[in-house]
């Protein structure tokens, strides 16, 4: 199990940096979980002892006030890493992690990953890009919902699930169900299907389901990236 | 001028875990400049060689699309430092930076920054706690827009200019012009008016000019706060 769990974190992108006895060592403290659909990983504010590596299905990172509405912070799946930042906050989560599709992750130990960015320049200088990137990221989803109508940020997000090469026609697959595309949009789910509608008044497109067929890529370009600082296709967009 | 340069430096949160050498070596290398009201400091994109620590007066960091809409990123001023994130990110501005009131600041080299961090295990440490601070401001942001109306942000807004533990009666004063407040809410300037008027109906308050009187700061807490999912005091605002 623990040559298994090396092999998979030598692939991810967040530990290329890591020597090989480092991976070793926080391959051998680690432990692989099958998370079952709404099980709670962690809350807001709980103690923080590990950081994990999602191997597939969907986790949804948010935060909820006290009756109970819920903003998304992040939705991550395969290959991306969460509940790491909490080395920078005094060793706490500061959103809840809920699973919303069944997902299987690597636990590892925090207290390893800190002692590796301490003792090595390069994973430290990965880390701190990798939160810059996100720093970006956020600025570009504050701007979206500053400037942006709903029916372009669905745009957006649709462009955002697609080869960004790809031109004509497309069928873009919403990745999980259209209640909470239109949380992580933080829409109401009556504004996402009105704006999901509008959408058709600009561009040519259907949706059965899950499935959104867009007869010409362009056109969505046009009316999504006309209220958008950055030009596609464009570095600035959450996974 | 050196002198003075690393006199400031030395009191500065970010700089704490400089080097006296370090300190020395990137003072010399600094200069103190005046910018006048409306100066562009750098356009988003624009190649970066320098980051700023503000000495006084106020800046707005923004992105903007084609057709002239703004997003502001932030609004800094003393003591607050901008642009190091470019070193992240190919040494490449990513947002805008216009003075919105007479500014003095400091112009840092960018590449002695980079050096720092990367020979300095502390500086590296603070740098990135730092980014995860704001990162957790920002999706603290992200959450205000989507669960917070427009009264209630702006409610946000007032406490965070507080003294937070102030009890009962209080005058706050904005800290620059009331369109730009919206803007940095991500409001228009008349949803920002009808939304300050609609606070009134909450709570007993006066507004002259820039000056806001609050009668008894518990009535705003309790209006403002009870959207949200950290409790008053809070740790999660932006400055």
């Amino acid at each position: 199990m623990t040559t298994k769990i090396s092999t998979i974190l030598k692939t991810n992108p967040f530990f290329r940096n890591f020597t090989a006895d480092s991976i070793e060592t926080i391959a051998s403290k680690a432990h692989i979980i099958n998370f079952p659909k709404n099980h709670i990983v962690f809350l807001n504010e709980d103690p923080a002892s590990c950081f994990y590596v999602t191997l597939n299905g969907w986790i949804k990172l948010f935060r909820e006030t006290v009756d109970g509405a819920q903003s998304i912070v992040d939705i991550v799946t395969k290959n991306q890493i969460f509940g790491e930042t909490a080395i920078f906050q005094n060793d706490v989560h500061n959103f809840s992690a809920e699973v919303i599709e069944d997902t299987k992750v690597i636990l590892l130990p925090l207290a390893l990953l800190k002692s590796e960015i301490e003792k090595n320049t390069k994973v430290a200088m990965d880390m701190m890009s990798s939160l810059a990137r996100y720093r970006k990221q956020q600025d570009q989803e504050i701007e979206n919902r500053t400037l942006k109508n709903a029916s372009q940020r669905i745009g957006c997000f649709l462009l955002r699930l697609i080869d960004q090469n790809k031109t004509g026609d497309i069928i873009v697959n919403l990745p999980y169900d259209k209640t909470l595309v239109a949380s992580r949009l933080g829409m109401q789910p009556e504004t996402f299907s009105r704006a999901l509608n509008k959408l058709k008044d600009h561009i040519a497109m259907d949706v059965k389901g899950s499935a959104i067929h867009i007869h010409n890529i362009r056109d969505l370009i046009d009316y999504a990236c006309m209220a958008c600082s950055s030009e596609f296709p464009c570095n600035d967009m959450n996974v």
